[in-house]
C-alpha cells in the first residue's frame, strides 16, 4: 500500500527555521519517500530546494546554510516536487500540500479554455493557480474549497505568513503546535516531539488559518456536513507516536490487536509476533489482551532502505522480502500468533507465513487489524485498485488457504471503529464498505 | 562584451533529429555558454532536456537516446535554461528564443492582472503564456509583435510541427535550411554546413513561418517600417564561417581589415597579427591589402575553456589573461600591427599590447574594425553599460594613451557599412550612433 | 561502540556470483558502514569495485554486470576500502579482512628495511605483502600466523578459488555455509538465510581452508593454546538472527535478560521494554522469565540512516537522538523496565532514562545484559578508551544516579557467561576483567 | 597521433604553490589529456588529488585549498593517474614521470620473484618500487638509470624537496625555471610564461637534480654517449610558445615551411593556409618565404572539446571532422597550399583536402613539414604501428592519389633536421629512418 505525502509550515518570530524544519519532514517522510523539499523567506525573497530521495540523504549543510528565513514550509512526496513556487498579482509565494484532487481535468481544461498555461501537469500548480486566479490568498483558498473535489492538507508560504487549509471532509490529518514564539503546521503530531514543540489543536475540517507575526489566525471556516477522517490513518498511514484528533495511534493500534484477542479466548499459542512494522501495534495489544508471551520472529534490516522506492510491484515485494529476515531459533517448533494492519494483495503475508513455516513454525494463526478492504480508496490516497484486492475474489477461508496460515481473522468493522474510538459517522470507511462519505 | 542565445530547429519526414540537433547546437554555441536545451516530439509527448554547462560536455548518449522524434528544437543561451514547456489549451508546446524583451515587466503584470501565475520569471514563459492566451498558435505569434518590444527569433515545437517567427525589425538572424526531405531554421547558417545541409533563405523580418510534414509555409508577415539587422553580428556576435542577410561574416570583417589598411598607407610594420578570435578576420583583411606578413604572436589555449562562463568581469579578464599565450619569439623587436574588433572597456586590449611590448615588441599598432562604441544596446543583447564605455570616456587618442598603443585607428562609420555591404537603413547602428532605429 | 568488518567469499561451481556476494555484504552491513566493496574472478582477471557508503546505496546495477565471474568475496567496513588487489608472484589477488593488527608498524617497518614500498598505510595492503613475500599462498598465510598479533579473519580472491584464515584465537567470527554446487564463508551465518544457505560449521581457530572447484579443503591448522571468541560478538556485535560457534545470538541475548530477571524476583513493574536495536533480545528474555508485559516504548526511525557514519561523538549522540522517538502513551504514568546491552560512557542511556522521565514515566528501571566495561579492547577491534568507561570512574550506583534511573543492573561475569553457554576459558573476556587472553 | 605526459615541479621559499602547479599543468594539457593530478608536501604529509579529464574541468576550488604546502609536483596524462604515493623506508613520497619503460615486464617479475608485490599495474609504481629498493633517494634514481630501458622524465617529491631526473638519452624534455625565490621543473618552458618565470636551463640528459630550500643542486649525472632529443617534440609534440634544447619550437615549425617554400619556387597559389592547429607555424613559414598571401580556410570550433579523449579511431576521426569547419568564402575557386605536421595514416589530411574541393578549391597542393614516417616510435612514446603508416604502404605519389591532392611535398630528412638547427646525431629520428638511436 502506498503512502501519500506530508506537508510542514514553521513561523517562528526570531530564529532561523531551516533545521527545525528539516527535522519535522524528517519525521514525516513516512508519508512520502519519492522527494522532498524546503521553501523559507527571507530578504524578500522565496528560497526553495527540493530533491529526489531521502530527506537524510539528500539534503546538504550547504542546503540548509542557504535557506534562510524565520518562516518555511515543507513537503515529503511520493509523487511529485513540492513545493512549487508561483509568481502572481499577490506576489511570489510557495505551495504544497497532502492529498488528491478527483476533478483536476475539468478544473485545468476551466483555466485553458481562459488562455492559462501550465507548466506541469501536476495537482499542486492546478491549486496555485486556482488560488492566483482570485484577487488575494483568503479568496484563493475560499474558492477552492467550492471547485475542488478531493482529499487537501495545504500548507503555502507568502511574504506574510503561512497560509493553511483543509478540506472540508477533513479526510487528511493537519495539527497544528506550539513553543515560545514558534507556531507549527503539520501533518502529523510527531514533527513537534523532535522540535520540543507541543501539540495545540488539530486544524478543523474546512478551516482557512493564517500564521504571521500577529500569531495563529482563523480566517474562515467553510461550512461541512460532516468529517470523514480517513480510518486508515490509525490503522496504516500515520506513524505510533502521532495523535490524531485526539486519539493517539498507538491506543488504536494496539486496541485492534486487543479485539482480537478477545475474539480468541482460546487460543494457547507460545508467542504473539508482528509482522514489522505495521503489525507491531497490534501484535502488543495482543499480547496485553491474552497474556501470550510477545516474541520477535522477524528482524528489520537497519540498512534494507535503497535511497529510492521501487516503481514496479515486484521490486517492491524484493525489497519487502530482502528487509525482514527470520530468526529461525525463535520460530522452530512454536505455535504461532501473527499480527498484521491488513491484507490488500495478501502476497506479502503469504511470503511471511511461509517464511515462518519454512524456519519450523508448528502453527501460524494470522490476525488482521483491519476489516477486510473491498474497495480501492475513493479519494485516490492509495493506489490500490479492485482488481488486486484479495478479499474481492475470495472468501477469508480461501484467503487463510492461500495464504497458507492455521487461520485468519480480521477484526469486524464495529470492532474496528470502537478501537479508534470515534463516531463512524465521522470516518472515512469508504474503503471497508465500498460506500463513499456522501453515501453514509 | 556578452553573447546572447542561439536557436535551431529541425522538421525531418523520416529520421530520428536529435543527433542533428546536438551538432546543430553545439555549431551555435559561441551565441551562449551557460545553459542548453533540446526538445523533440514523438509518441503524442514532448520530450526535452536541458543542462547547464557547454552541449559538448553535458549531453550524454543516454539523453540522445532518450530524446526521441523526427522533429525538435535546441538552444544554447548564456540566460536561462530553454526550451521550456508550457501546457495550453492547444496542448503540450516547447518554445525557445532569442532576444531581448523591453517590455516584460508591463506584460507579466497585465496578465497576473487577469489572475494568471508564472513559475519562473524568465522573457521565455512571458513569451509562452502570451501565445497561449490566443485562440491558436499563428495568433499567439501575430500578438506577439503587436505586444512586444523588443528584439526576438523564436522557435516553437508543437506537435504538428515548429512555429519560427523574427520580430519586425529582424533585429537578431533567423535562417532556413534544407535537404533532402529535412527543413531546418536556426541563428546562423554555420549548423547546416555541419549537417549537410544549405542555406534557403534568410527568415525575413515579421514573418511567422510553420515547418511541417506539409513543408515550409509562411504563415503571414507582419507589417514593419524597415528592417534594422544588427551590425554587431557581422563584427563579433556571428562565427566566421556564417553567411547573414546573403552577406558572409568572414567577407565582412577581412573587408573591415582593408578599410583599414587603406587609411595606412605608409604603414610599414614587420607583421600584421590578430587578438584571436575576435580579430582574425580584420588582419587578415588587412594583410591582404597591405602586403604586409601575417604572423601569430598570441597562442591561444586550446583546454582554457571551463565548463561554466564565469560570473564576475575580474574572471572573465582572468580567463582571457589565461587562454593566450604570448609567442615571444616572433615578438621580440618587431613592429607590430595588432587587429581587434572593438574596444568596450579597453582593459583586454590594454593587456594584449602590455603582453606584447614585455615580449620585446618595439612598437603595436592597434586597428579596430568597428567605429568607437558610443552608447549602449537599447535592446538589451549585450550587457555594456555607458559608464564602461572607452569612447565616452576619453579621445581616441586618450584612449591610445590608456592601452599603450604607439597608434590606434577605428573603422569610420561609413567604412564599416561599407565593409559589410547593406544599406546603412537597413542595419542597427545604435551603438555607434546613440540613436535608437525609430529615429534613423 | 565501533564496530568493525564483515569479510564474504562465495565459490559456485557454474554460476555468476555477484548478486549473491551483493546480498551477503548487504546482510553483514552492520558489522561496517563506511566503504564496501566486491571483487570477482573471471577470464583470467580480477574485477574489483569498491564505494563509500552503504551497500544498498552505493552498488548500481552496471556494477554488477561488470563484476562477473563464479567466484569472488565481498567486504564492508567502517575503516577502509576492501578488498584491495596485489600483483604478485603468484599472480593477482584480492584479499579482506575483519580483524585487527596489533603489531603492524614494526611489520611494515621490516618490509620497508628490505626495500618494500606501499601504496597505503592499511593493514590489509600490509597483510597482503606478507603473503605475497612467501613462495605460494598457504605459506604465506600460514607465516600470518607466526609474525601478526592480532585478531583476523581473512578471505582471499585468486585466480584458483577463494583462500580462507582465522587467527589462532579465533577472535573474529568465520563461518562455512553451502548449497547445492556453492560454499561460502562468512564473519556471520545470517547472509547464507538470505541466500538460502545452510550452515556447515565454523572455521576452526587457527585454521587455512581452500575453496576451489575440489570443494572444501583444510590446508593446515595452526596449533594454538585455546580459543578466545569475543564475547561481545553475542552481546552486541553479531545481528540476533546469525549463529556463532553453535549459539544462536537471540538465545545468548534473551539469556541476558533471564538472568537479569531472576535477580529481580520482586519487580512489579508494568512494562519491560528495551532500547532498540541493541536491548531487544535482553528485554525479551526478561520479559519471558519475569512475565511482566513487553512494550513498545521508543520507535525507530525508519528513515533516520544518513549515507554515511558521523565521525565526531558529538554527531553520533545526535544521530542516536534523532533515530528515536518516545512513544509517550506507552510510558506516562509508567513504572518501566528498561534493557540494553551495555554502557560504554552512560551518556546514551541518560538521555533514554531522561527522555522517558519526561515524557512522564513513573519509574526506570535499567538493566544491562554485559557486566561492567572495565577495559579497552586490547586487539583494537572497538576504540573505546579506558577515559571514556563509566564504570571505571564511578560505582554503579554512581552511574545509576548520573543516568537518572531508579535502579540499575548489570549481569555478573558468570550469569554473562552462563547465558552464553561456552566454557569461560573459550571466551575473550578482557573488557570484562583487564586480563589479555594470555594472562586467563 | 597521442601524445604522451607533461610533469611538472615547483618549488617556492615561502608560499603555497598549489594555484601556481594548476596554471602549470594546465599549460602542459596538450601532453596528455584523460587524467591530471597534483600532490604537494606540507605539516610532514603529502596531499595528493588525482582527477580524469581536464586540469580546467576537474580540479575544484575546495581541491586547490586541500592541496597546501610550498612544495609540490602535478601531471597531466594520456595513461594513468600520476603522482603515485608511495611509503618506503626513506618515508612517503610522491612521484610522476613522462615517457616509456621499455623493459617494465622483467623489472617487474625480477622485484616480484624477491617477494615484492604490486598494487598496479602502471610504469609509475614500477618507477617507485625500483628507488624505493635502494638505501636513498640519489642511490634509487642512480639505479634506475643502469636498470630501465627507455624515456622519462621524473619528478619526485619528498619531504626535504624535488628530486628530477632525465634519462640517459633525453628522449622527453625537461627544463628548469626561476622566479625570486623559486624554481621549477617542467616538460615544457610555456609554464613557465604563465608564471612570470624565466627559463634558467634544460635539465642536461643523464642528469639527476635536487631542488630544495637549499636551491638547485645536480646531484649526479649519469655518463651517456650522446643525447638524442626527440625531433618530433618540435615537429608535433610541443606547443609553438616553448623552447627546447635552445631551439624556439615556432621557429623550428616555420621553418619547416620555409624549407617547403624555397622548393616551390614556381608555386603560384591564391594562398597559404594551415590544417589548424598543427600547420600553423608551417604555413607561417611558407607564407612568409614564398610572399603568397595567408588566409584561414578552416575554423577550429572553441567548444568542440569534450571532457575525454574518445578511445576509439573512429571517435577520434569524428572529432577531428566536428571541430573544424570549412570558410566557403574563403576556399571558393582558390588554388590553395594547404600545410600539416606529418601525416601517418592520412586519412584525416585526406578528408581536409576533399573538404576544400567540396567546397569549391580550384586546386589544393598538400605540403607536409616532416619527412615521410617509415616506422612507428620505438620508445613507445607514440602509439602508430608500422601497420598503420601510409608512408609504408605507398608511393608519395600514391599518398597524393589517395588523399586527393593536386600536389603533395614533404620535408627532405636533411631539410627537416637543419630546419631544427640541432646536429643530426643529437637527435632521435628513428621515425624517419627506422634506425634505434643505438644504431646511429
Amino acid at each position: 500500500m502506498e503512502e501519500n505525502c506530508g506537508v510542514f509550515g514553521l513561523f517562528s518570530a526570531d530564529k532561523q527555521v531551516v533545521k527545525d524544519i528539516y527535522y519535522g519532514i524528517f519525521k514525516l517522510q513516512h508519508r512520502g519517500q519519492r522527494y522532498c523539499g524546503i521553501a523559507t523567506y527571507s530578504s524578500a525573497d522565496i528560497h526553495i530546494i527540493t530533491h529526489k530521495g531521502f530527506v537524510r540523504h539528500t539534503f546538504t549543510e550547504e542546503d540548509l546554510h542557504l535557506l534562510k528565513g524565520a518562516v518555511g514550509i515543507g513537503h515529503v512526496s511520493l509523487k511529485d516536487r513540492q513545493p512549487v513556487i508561483l509568481i502572481s498579482r499577490m506576489g511570489k509565494f510557495a505551495i504544497a500540500f497532502s492529498g488528491n484532487i478527483l476533478n483536476s481535468i475539468k478544473l485545468r481544461n476551466q483555466l485553458k479554455n481562459e488562455g492559462h498555461s501550465f507548466s506541469s501537469e501536476t495537482d499542486i500548480e492546478l491549486l496555485g493557480k486556482l488560488i492566483s486566479y482570485e484577487k488575494d490568498f483568503l479568496n484563493g483558498m475560499i474558492r477552492l474549497s467550492e471547485k475542488v473535489k478531493g482529499a487537501y492538507s495545504i500548507v503555502m508560504l507568502t511574504k506574510d505568513g503561512i497560509y493553511a487549509a483543509r478540506d472540508p471532509y477533513g479526510f487528511k490529518p493537519l495539527i497544528l503546535g506550539k513553543k515560545d514564539g514558534s507556531l507549527a503546521v503539520s501533518s502529523e503530531s510527531r514533527a513537534f516531539d523532535i522540535l520540543g514543540m507541543e501539540i495545540l489543536r488539530d486544524v478543523e475540517p474546512g478551516e482557512i488559518i493564517f500564521i504571521s507575526k500577529k500569531g495563529l489566525n482563523t480566517l474562515t471556516k467553510i461550512k461541512n456536513s460532516q468529517p470523514a477522517f480517513c480510518a486508515f490513518e490509525w490503522a496504516y498511514t500515520a506513524s505510533i507516536d502521532s495523535v490524531i484528533e485526539g486519539i493517539p495511534v498507538i491506543r488504536a493500534r494496539e486496541n485492534f490487536g486487543k479485539k482480537l484477542a478477545e475474539k480468541d479466548k482460546n487460543m494457547s499459542a507460545d508467542l504473539v509476533a508482528p509482522v514489522p512494522f505495521s503489525g507491531i501495534g497490534c501484535a502488543l495489544g495482543y499480547h496485553h489482551s491474552s497474556g501470550i508471551p510477545y516474541e520477535e520472529v522477524f528482524l528489520i534490516d537497519r540498512f534494507a532502505s535503497r535511497s529510492y522506492t521501487p516503481l514496479t510491484q515486484e521490486s517492491r515485494d524484493e525489497e519487502a522480502r530482502i528487509k525482514l529476515s527470520v530468526i529461525k531459533e525463535n520460530v522452530r517448533g512454536k505455535k504461532i500468533v501473527l499480527c498484521d494492519d491488513s491484507i490488500v494483495r495478501g502476497t506479502q503475508i503469504q511470503f511471511k507465513v511461509m517464511e515462518l513455516k519454512n524456519a519450523g513454525a508448528k502453527e501460524v494463526h494470522v490476525r488482521i487489524a483491519c476489516p477486510p478492504l473491498v474497495a480501492p480508496c475513493f479519494y485516490g490516497i492509495s493506489t490500490r485498485s479492485y482488481r488486486e484486492l484479495a478479499a474481492k475474489k475470495f472468501s477469508v477461508d480461501g484467503i487463510r488457504e492461500r495464504i497458507g496460515a492455521d487461520s485468519l481473522k480480521y477484526n469486524t468493522l464495529d470492532d474496528f471503529i470502537d478501537a479508534i474510538g470515534l463516531h463512524k459517522d465521522h470516518l472515512c470507511l469508504s474503503c471497508f464498505t465500498g460506500k463513499r462519505v456522501e453515501e453514509r
